[in-house]
């Protein structure tokens, strides 16, 4: 008989593609067996009435990152992945980011000094281009992609991180060189600050009109342009955090085309829309993030999208300013222009029960999408699958096992992270992760941290298989 | 130690979402274990170097189906189902055909007659619905549906099978109360027969004129058609067999707006041509089908729609009729006018081999798409899902052992149906089945038959979880 | 000096491109002279200050046309003529219905009789062909195509009416053949047939559910279906009253395939919902027309359309029933299931007039759309062109004098129908037609009769010169 | 009896609506009357046999413009015009040219004085603006604008006439608040570069490349972007020489959701193709135009789209330099990389023959069509209607007498520009014009000069009327 660390028994096991009942054997922190009487364990976790899925790889999310303007990020690794771990996530991949004028290694390395030590669960990083010299595209970013360092990101717009077209042309072509996963923020820059100069000289500086001067054509008209280059260059792309109907035409249309563009959306753009922005004093600032929520037309496209395939990636876009606080949204005082408020809200911890309550239960999409969303194809376009992202012989034993019929009610005060409030408070959910475990072990059980700073490990993401151009030769 | 009939060891897995390497270990018929040293076992498979695929679900081929015209199919449920698990295939899902004015019981109880004894894999059935009589409508079709036939053939076109809108929309009506689903073939019957007139009276006979007159134009009307007979009942509807990009753009249109339409295609949309029935003498009979194979630019789009996921199944639509007989593509003799050959060609052996060559191994698709083809979603969509189409504890032991280096050519003598050709005859494969196992049992070896007849089982279908209706009511 | 025998001075003259003024010289009934200081004439007429348009072209209309349900048509030719006159229309063309069984020879003699010295503005017929007999196609309609008489409405929809798709393609290929122009109904009429027996098993029988049991998928198919039909045969085809966006962008989708797809819609797509017809008691009786009028998104997209070029033609489709009345709408009674309410609304007075006043005035079209969708383009598809539809040397002075400014009221009481109601009682508008001119005299002053019965002559229609077929050969 | 100083008798006017037979008759350069008998006149022309269409206003050429390369325009104003009239052109809008750091003003005058005294025909001047500096947007556009000057371009492409997103929105703003025209050159500049200096890098330099550096990738994205501003702005927009169906595509789209964006397209489009820079040796440079001529399927798009009314106004785009000249195509030797090819090919005198030959007489647009993409709505659109563009009283009598049957082939040596070759070389034609007129005099016979320099006139444009915004507000 064979004897494993821990045995996980009488769970219903949902995959990105399949259901069913067994039992899961682990040892050394990865699943060895999948069955039933496999054996003896150390410690056996009765998942009777319980749903048990992979970890959550949350692929967008923002911790401990050093800012230009003086704002701080609420939360670093240790209270970000602790975060992460109450909700159900095992996996998160947040950004080094270049300061222009910055080498990439040094972006690297300054990350790696803050994550060292700090993580509840597994993490690996993405990096953020901004400055994307001769040197960075010709030495760096190829020999980061070797050593694991293999998505990065770029943006079309805020000034100190906006690429112009023909740098993201130099960045998508190295990503078809050298097999790299690129990641944009679509939107204009110039429409952007356009729409706020114009609002700024009409006083029109609350909160709200940050919704307005992100207009959701700047948002499409980025998308299409994005596409565009990387069609030119004949590469994948992901489009991150989709906010409605307009990007996701031009992304079904270059889908429809047989382009290799792929989407993101977020917990804000089902269940948020412009109309929270606009409260009463400064509150609508905890809103305010890019692209802004929109309306219930958007919502409805976003979950159509969700459910038709038009996105594969659900990631949280945390983003850890806490609201009463000078280094977070009020960084600029009280009333605060719009457009000097730190863009960005969290959502570690809130990602999955979100799309499980609001999606899944309501039948919007179902299990297997859930799970292909939250944490199969965000692990497999990054590059760390079949180690994460799956409930396989092999994989890591990253698992989350969820009570569907919980009922549970979002509060901040029993939130993990170090923001002072989260855009969800009240929200009624059905549905709960009751135990998060990591390579094995149990970092959360009842929503509660069970784990310890330190315990998570940083992943290398192997080149993504996606990342083949497929086009013919187009003459250059 | 636990002690298993037969252990799989050292094998690829490959599921409609994974990919990974472990044993799979098999009682009773069914997947019990997976993982490494999981015991004991009476037999050891080595598939070391192979791939693991759930055995193929064929979702759409005929035999022995009684035919009104004095054409008779040459391959019933034993060579059939030989057939099928020489390629590969261990569920087929023929049709039990209504007759006009006949009882859908009948029909039923006389293809259990045909198969019972016959069977080398497991089967269950489709019904063909030709006559939706109240009878029928109101008792026979509901207590089917309840009994384990819960999917069902409608036509827009053939004389002898063709419903009109009316009897459309009140099929669809019962398969939205009663949770059945729906398959559709949609071609215009009086389209087609208006073009075939004129190209008879113009002395255009020849078999090539078959692909004239089902014209592109003709199979897209009936698919708009019959998607919007679909709306207006708000129920799930699959179109079978679609044949290139005008189809297409109407299922792709209708997915786009949040309609459950599923699409079928069949491996002679992706390496036939009209050209094909463009031969000397009466050899273009051979390709004659329904709708019949377009050009090289409909292949593209075909091939670009199975990527891009508007078809959830690829299936043969085996139809088995001899070429060189008078029951067969001869029934009207050598030079039949085009309109009195029998429809149909076959492929159940073959239908595997090719999507695995043309679209694995040259990366148009890659392997877990194949898997959700071929075998998962047509298990999931006909209500055979878990039991069959996924390498998953307790589902059946019905699975596929592929060498993907081996380089084959498609020789009608080596195949197993009672046909006597194959349109493929010399196409060049890589990549083979090496074993098919149905319930533990092997039944093909190297691709030669292994089983015996009377060893399939037939399957009762649950109601089909998809045909739960989504809209909003619509005020009737 | 030349002699005229009217002078119009001073007029803005609009035709289907330009704007000008310019005096108009009229002799024999015919425009001969424009320009200023033309000579002298028995009768001027001063437009200072007016728009000077060319009669309207009512290419959709019902006069006096027998019924096969004991309803009976409240306008003759002379009752709807005299209307037409009133609200600016100098051409109307009718229909001369065939009956089933009946010979088209027949309906067309038949039709004269009624319009015999009746009319008093001039007019042409369309032909209804409700049963395309190997005669009709082969003998009558060549030869009353070669008479005059070169378009002719189809049905897919109505018992009495209905053709079936193979009809449909004969009457395509002998248009085709012939170089008639087909105009057709596209509702499905087995849809309308299964959600009325629906509507009524569940004793929703008021006249809101017509609108219900209407549905815009049953219009949206027909209508696709139709430009399929048309696209084999490759012949030009035009859609008439087109109510909402789902049939719209069936037609622009043709259209933007380069298929000769014309459209047509009607005031009361522009300015009636389907809340008109959910009023207490059998008043919405009123507004029971087919297809009907949708919700105020698509009356939006119908505007679009008109803007864009999607539609050619605005008709009236007038089918005058009294309300009030054992023959008009209260056949069956005055609480009449809503399947037993004749079909059609009176319109052909107020159609200019509204088009004119929320169409020009409120600026969703310009004058020249306005003259080239009511008057010019008609005529050039029905063949009635440079005889009617514009404004030009040795075109019929046919002419609407427009006061741009007039503010008016829609009453029936002030209208010139036999009909006792308008479902457009009481809509406020700007703009009205103070005179109307047919071949040089006038009809109409100021909103009232000046004509005569029976001044009104016969047009025959040249064969439309779109008729000729643009497509390749398709092999058959 | 009336007495004009010309009669143009017998002729068949075609406007942009109508078809009719009439004489006209013209006074000080006016039309002043049009029927027959009209009266006397100094001289009678007899256009029995030819048809009489408005003469051509070419809205896009360029005439002596500065540039900053050293490459000097062939044409002056009197080659320019003089060309022009001959290939049956009245009106030629050609371009003053604002320098960076420049004032418009300078501009304006500057090509006052250029064109001063030159003209054979008459003339309007569009502006370009590069430079957008606040004095130029809030001074200088206004007040031109009032003063006649009141549509502009501006360009995506071009380092020393590029636009950021940012100018193209301030631009777009000022056309909004001031009512002029804005028309886009749109082509991704970084796009182009990117793969221009790929290419050269490859030594990939002879003109074909050009061909292939100017992406219709690049064409298309720049398109999306352009509308995508001039919607966020609500403003109209004209998109210049679109060269095929990407662009298109964009054009057609935004057209449909009921944007007022206009689209233009040029000869090259419709009979060169990418393979004519294909050639030995140096010729290719003949056809360096951008967007460069694409291939056969893209002259189907461009066909299609000026048949379905996706294009309003077809011009020549001339941009004269001559081949064998060190100040033309040669201006970087005989040698040159493409990149330093001047961009542009002459096509000012057969842009009308090319368009009547392939379009008319082949029946893929009809004549009145013709008219409104060649005279009656470029006028409109650039504010010079109704004195230019149409045929009608109190219009300018700009006239083209033309002869339909008549064959001609294209030489260079029967041109009247300066340029030293044409594109066109060997083109056979049908249809020519024998007689054109501006204001009333003939200005060319037979296709040779009859008029004389300094005869054209400066026009002023009127503000366009689609400039005013339809759109609701934005909340901004």
């Amino acid at each position: 008989m064979q004897h494993f660390d821990t045995l996980i028994k009488n769970g219903l096991i949902i995959t990105a593609a399949d259901r069913y009942m067994a039992d899961i054997a682990i040892r050394d922190g990865r699943i060895v067996a999948m069955g039933q009487a496999l054996g003896e364990a150390n410690e056996v976790i009765d998942a009777d009435g319980l749903w048990v899925m992979p970890g959550g790889v949350d692929a967008h999310c923002h911790l401990d990152q050093p800012l230009n303007d003086g704002a701080v990020m609420a939360d670093d690794f240790f209270t970000g992945t602790r975060s992460a771990a109450c909700g159900g996530t095992t996996t998160v991949i947040p950004f080094a980011a270049q300061q222009k004028g910055q080498s990439l290694y040094a972006a690297v390395e300054d990350y790696h000094r803050r994550s060292e030590g700090k993580a509840m669960v597994d993490y690996a990083f993405h990096m953020i281009v901004t400055d994307p010299t001769e040197v960075v595209l010709k030495e760096e970013l190829p020999a980061l992609i070797e050593k694991g360092y293999s998505s990065f990101k770029i943006y079309l717009t805020y000034d100190d991180l906006k690429l112009n077209d023909r740098e993201v042309l130099e960045v998508l072509a190295m990503a078809r060189r050298e097999g790299g996963m690129v990641m944009i923020h679509a939107e204009n820059a110039d429409c952007i600050a356009y729409i706020t100069e114009l609002l700024e000289s009409q006083g029109q500086t609350k909160p709200y009109y940050h919704g307005v001067a992100h207009s959701a054509i700047a948002e499409r008209e980025a998308t299409h342009r994005a596409i565009s280059l990387a069609e030119l260059i004949d590469v994948p792309l992901l489009i991150v955090h989709v906010s409605g109907p307009d990007a996701i035409e031009q992304i079904r249309w270059a889908q429809n085309r047989g382009l290799r563009v792929y989407g993101e959306t977020c917990p804000q753009y089902l269940v948020l829309t412009l109309d929270d922005l606009d409260q009463a004093g400064f509150e609508g600032a905890k809103y305010v993030c890019s692209p802004p929520p929109r309306d219930a037309a958007a919502q409805e496209a976003v979950w159509q999208a969700l459910e038709s395939g038009v996105f594969q990636v659900f990631s949280s876009d945390h983003a850890p300013f806490r609201y009463d606080d000078a280094k977070g949204k009020k960084l600029h005082g009280e009333c605060a222009d719009f457009q000097h408020i730190p863009n960005g809200i969290p959502g570690l911890e809130t990602r999955l029960s979100i799309l499980f309550s609001e999606g899944v239960i309501k039948q919007r999409i179902d299990a297997t999408r859930f799970v292909a969303l939250t944490a199969t194809q965000p692990a497999k376009i990054y590059g760390l699958y079949p180690r994460k992202g799956t409930i396989a012989i092999g994989s890591d034993a990253d698992l989350t096992l969820w009570d569907p019929n919980a009922r549970t009610t979002i509060r901040n005060s029993e939130l993990h992270h170090a923001v002072d409030y989260t855009p969800y408070e009240g929200l009624e959910l059905t549905g709960k992760p009751v135990l998060t475990m990591c390579r094995g072990q149990v970092v959360s059980r009842n929503g509660q941290p069970a784990g310890e700073a330190g315990y998570g490990l940083f992943l290398k993401c192997d080149k993504p298989q996606p990342a083949r151009p497929r086009g013919a030769a187009k003459g250059f």
